[in-house]
């Protein structure tokens, strides 16, 4: 007994010990995202010229209380590190100058660090013996510590607190204000001279930063950038480019201060000047690839592979749309960055980060990015945050902006409860030729819905009573009337709008496919949508990697692997074969030579590198390897492999705390989960076996099995539909 | 005829000419007024600690675009500086790089800038020949300019554009960010060396940065500052001090880094360190001074300069409260700030910066300042400015910034529609011992009707006809509650408040003295206060030079002129005698000696400069010189003087474009108006002359005169009650 008691002591300690040493700088939540992503979103250039965002950008809140209280035994010094103009107080006493160490005496004591700066984020690191900041810190803009004629000072009734933002800025010398993405020097795979310019290949596509070294001479150099050679050599049509002046000072080196996508690069010097080498600093963020997939089609594994690639390069400050062009921030291709991360490196800050800059701050004057599904999207991003990470307290804190945004979208609702674009939305879905975006649209009614669950979902993590109930019957309702107006139990479909209180003809993938992993369907209804609407050649057919996420994973829900393994081949191998060494923003097929990389009326105005096309990344983790929650944050989940034609496969899905490690082929299954209770369900023709753990059977040939965190299962089965 | 066709037509030359050279550094209105006043308010310090306001303050839109069509006969060359990063469109299609020089084809033309600026308000200053920067351009923070994937340009639907804001700022070398204050070297008027210390007198209260010259040795030197002899020489007790290093290399001179409030300084040098001479920047506004004051009293000529003087040091970037301590932008203080000012200064510009400062932005998430009295007061300020200025435009643009802060407070109401405390509200009322702030106060109802009547005011200028309908019936509504709640017959007064349903049954002067100058009660009403409020001794009596103003302002539209002067001697002139060189933040004639600087239970707590303490300057322009407009602008106004027991005054009302010249006495009036129309009334026991207009007579001796403007009347009369 003592000994156990003991143990539990120490564990404490060490637990307590380990928290109070992890000082960390923080901020008000929100601040610094949306800071660091306009500094991001602004860097975007086109041939030369500043291109920023159209919609509005937020600012920090540049005076911020911090607060915390403490119950010292002893004294201790606290030091403290700020980014700003602060001051202290001490149980409401606002101490002299502004102390870099103040000493708390024992006892009970409440800290109040307030801190001024216009420029950058207000933000502070303190650490004493146990004293921390943390995320346990409050924070306000707004701390109403009045006083009166005699001096005494009021309580802060009416301030709202919430918990400290943060991020892993864990030194006191590393100041938030100052983070830089990671820098690695890179060397061209070729180079070609020719006169006075030079065509550089760096391989593939890649970011950073050009370095030209021995430059020499006075005079102009251009650099057209180019993520093909076609681009790189057309000084009219490339997207971005470079001017630089040599000022004559004899030898030297040059590098660009502006970070930009290429695989090639074509330098043109002046008479007279001249660059003995060139090479390049990639630039990136440090984030551990954590999952990881490997089959017996090679061609898969490629796809794997540049998928990974594409989704690191536009894995940044924040996840972003493609690393040439826009370099923003947009909702709904952030939304399927999320889902891939989820599969590759589980970064959680990211998403956390991402979701906080998209938010903006109130009162809400437009959707976000302007684009009325982008604002949905954001609300499905929270939903799938919570199921994959469990985590109750980032959700909490964000609340009170869910509220307001989901408020704005309730207001410009139609006499019927619909949204319909008003002026200033940009109802946009795809990228589709001829695709009417006019009346209901069914797909922003269907997204609507998943937001109001979202909204329920988060009152009740929030201790909002009301407003579950409230929003639950709004989701309930919307679901209602959703099929009431666009099932078309003819077409077995949902139809694409409703224009003048008339339910269209025609029918989209759109509404349909989300309505497969939503579950919104009844069996039939998602048989009839998949015979009718999936695999119906007759509806228009879809041609952005950005759609086809969802096409091919509603296809995956409703068991099509095989089917969706060939599609996968076909489009993303078709990119591979055309030499892509990251995938697109946009591929069609019947397109031909430098056709694909023109878009919105530029030859060269196509993303070649764009985080919606890495979406392999996440149907091989969830659909193939079959791994996904089944309660928040992998508490409990299930792994359900589906070779879809493959011989055998392999890899790692990450969960918090680790990964769930994974072999299939045919005959034998490996399972090894770091946390958890997993659920492994298979078909198997003949009766499995497994030394380490009992295998239930389900019936018609359907087995399970039950995975214990830290424990190998190894099945020997024999593969059957 | 011709003759005078060619005339018009050469004065719409000159005017578009004139309109056309007078380019402006322009940006989104309010938002350089935010970031300015963050800064000032910023500055405030407590024995060298940073103190910050405890209200939330909001930042400017970090990206913001700017946008005019023009017509040109001609291409011309546009210049371009802006502050912050920006692009250049022409007909919606951006120019490559940079450009500093565009040239402007003939013919319609849309521009467009777009600059972002996260540190300082993006802004913008183009001159052409014909085109330049001013309030004519148009902004938004939320541009929406689409293109879809065949890279067609969306029609900027939905985007909200105001008129842009701007300042004096008419030189494009002048940065806004860059604005300071001016300065002026000023030498002290006595200095008393003992030890090593110095005790200097700059002869009366100031405000600026101290300049060391001479400076040798190594070590420290504190300066405190002191308001009064005994507050520079108390190292423990003044309320602001600066601690300086000495570096040791030979000799140089200091000047400090942060202006400051003082007459004397005590500068204390360590051993070793020694100063040759000290002298000081005063640091002020250059507003002009465009009212004047003049009559047989000395002693009221004195209280008139040192109210002068008072606000002059008050008027900085902002109206601020006071020069020592707070130095914030207090919405209360600011609002006789701004009445004062209609009487000296006439500077439109520092009301409107005032006002777009202390409403920040939307959300509303407290009261301005956290105080409910304060925005009110707000709003009460709008209308005044209102009507002495007569500026529609600014109304418009800032119509929408009304509205929510209304719809915030229309939200706070209880079940009886009346405004009480809720949490986080302070209600201020005034600085007095044993005052209620408890339940619904009378008072705030006051002000929230007067706030309304202000909104329907508004809403018609704004052409929003549904709003002025809606704020027209809640403000009768409201005056009609106010009378059947709170007016006591038996009493002749509105009482103090209500509390828990039951009126109170004690009578305070806060409502009472604004009802009579809100015109609130029928002449009865009147009589009744003055005599059983205003003129009763049993009533608390007011301490503040704060509610003193609206007491005196009460007595004078009570006909109570003689009256006032007299309390005026009393209680201005009490402060003279007692050596104060510009008015305080409060006085109590019962205290002595060094009681008269504490105040917030500090020794020194008490500001010596405080704005509301000059309120003679209105007082004695709108009720002795007797000169106000009677309609908005001051299109036509009103001369009645009174000279409340003086022999003689004269004295400049600053009207939009000049000013009205007054000189009275016993028996001879003159009046000079430079705009709009006048009509001076007066009582005469004898029939007046003049030889310049026909007088009519209103009956019971009095007349009534038409003042044209440029022309000068003097009018023969024997003055009589």
């Amino acid at each position: 007994m003592k000994k156990y008691f003991l143990f539990a002591v120490l564990t404490l300690f060490v637990a307590h010990a380990m928290y109070a040493q992890q000082a960390t700088w923080i901020w008000y939540p929100g601040d610094y995202e949306i800071w660091l992503s306009n500094k991001m979103q602004n860097r975007r250039t086109e041939k030369g010229a500043f291109f920023p965002p159209f919609w509005r950008m937020d600012a920090h809140y540049v005076l911020m209380d911090f607060h915390k209280e403490f119950n010292l035994t002893e004294p201790e010094e606290m030091h403290i590190y700020a980014e700003g103009n602060y001051n202290v107080k001490l149980d409401s006493k606002m101490l002299p100058g502004t102390p870099a160490i103040v000493t708390i005496p024992a006892g009970k004591h409440k800290i109040n660090i307030k801190v001024h700066n216009q420029d950058k984020v207000p933000a502070i690191y303190v650490k004493g013996r146990t004293i921390v900041s943390d995320a346990s810190w409050l924070v306000t803009y707004e701390d109403k510590e009045w006083i009166d004629e005699t001096g005494k000072v009021s309580d802060q009734s009416g301030t709202t607190w919430l918990t400290a933002g943060s991020w892993n800025f864990n030194d006191p010398q590393t100041l938030p204000s100052e983070f830089r993405l990671s820098l690695a020097s890179a060397e061209p795979v070729a180079v070609e001279r020719k006169g006075n310019s030079l065509l550089v290949d760096f391989g593939k596509e890649t970011f950073g930063y050009l370095s030209l070294r021995g430059v020499r001479g006075k005079g102009p150099i251009t650099i057209y950038y180019g993520e093909s050679k076609e681009e790189a050599l057309s000084p009219e049509g490339c997207e971005t480019l470079d001017k630089l002046e040599v000022e004559g000072n004899g030898k030297g080196a040059i590098m660009t201060n502006l970070s930009k996508a290429f695989r090639y690069v074509n330098i043109e010097m002046g008479p007279g000047v001249g660059v003995d080498s060139v090479s390049m600093f990639y630039e990136y963020l440090p984030v551990k690839q954590r999952g990881s997939f490997k089959c017996s089609d090679e061609q898969v594994n490629r796809i794997y592979e540049v998928s990974k690639y594409t989704l690191q390069l536009n894995t940044r400050e924040f996840f972003i749309d493609g690393i040439k062009r826009d370099r923003w921030i947009w909702s709904g291709d952030a939304y399927q960055s999320y889902l891939m991360n989820y599969y590759l490196f589980f970064d959680e800050a990211s998403v956390r980060r991402t979701l906080l800059s998209l938010r903006g701050k109130d009162p809400v004057s437009s959707h976000i990015n302007t684009i009325m599904d982008y604002t949905f999207y954001w609300f499905l991003g929270i939903y799938d945050y919570y199921t994959y990470t469990g985590d109750k307290a980032f959700l909490t804190q964000l609340y009170p902006r869910m509220q307001s945004l989901m408020e704005y979208c309730l207001g410009r609702r139609n006499k019927d409860g619909l949204m319909e674009g008003l002026s200033g939305d940009w109802v946009f879905i795809d990228w589709a030729e001829g695709l009417s975006k006019k009346g209901e649209v069914s797909f922003e009614q269907m997204l609507l819905c998943r937001s109001l669950e979202t909204m329920a979902l988060c009152a009740g993590i929030a201790n909002d009573e009301t407003g579950a109930a409230k929003y639950q019957q709004l989701g309930a309702d919307l679901r209602k009337k959703l099929f009431s107006i666009y099932w078309n139990d003819a077409k077995q479909a949902l139809v694409h709008s409703r224009v003048n209180g008339i339910p269209a003809d025609h029918v989209t993938r759109y509404a349909n496919m989300f309505g497969i992993f939503f579950n919104y369907f009844t069996p039939q209804q998602a048989e009839g949508v998949k015979t009718h609407v999936l695999l119906n050649k007759e509806v228009p057919k879809i041609t952005t990697p950005y759609m086809r996420f969802y096409e091919l994973e509603a296809l995956c829900a409703m068991g099509e692997q095989s089917y969706v393994l060939k599609e996968m081949k076909d489009y993303w191998g078709g990119m591979l074969s055309l030499g892509a060494t990251s995938f697109w923003e946009e591929y069609n097929p019947a397109k031909k030579g430098v056709e694909h990389y023109a878009m919105y009326g530029r030859p060269f105005g196509k993303s070649l590198c764009h985080a919606w096309g890495a979406s392999p990344l996440y149907l091989l983790g969830r659909y193939y390897l079959g791994v996904q929650p089944t309660s928040p944050g992998y508490k409990t989940y299930s792994i359900t492999p589906v070779l879809g034609g493959l011989q055998w496969m392999e890899g790692d899905v990450p969960v918090p705390g680790g990964a769930v490690k994974m072999y299939c082929s045919a005959t034998k299954l490996q399972v090894k989960g770091a946390a958890g209770v997993g659920t492994l369900r298979f078909n198997s023709a003949s009766r499995p076996t497994c030394k380490t753990a009992a295998i239930q059977s389900l019936g018609s040939n359907r087995y399970e099995l039950t995975v214990q965190p830290g424990v190998e299962y190894e099945v020997a089965y024999k593969a059957s539909k």
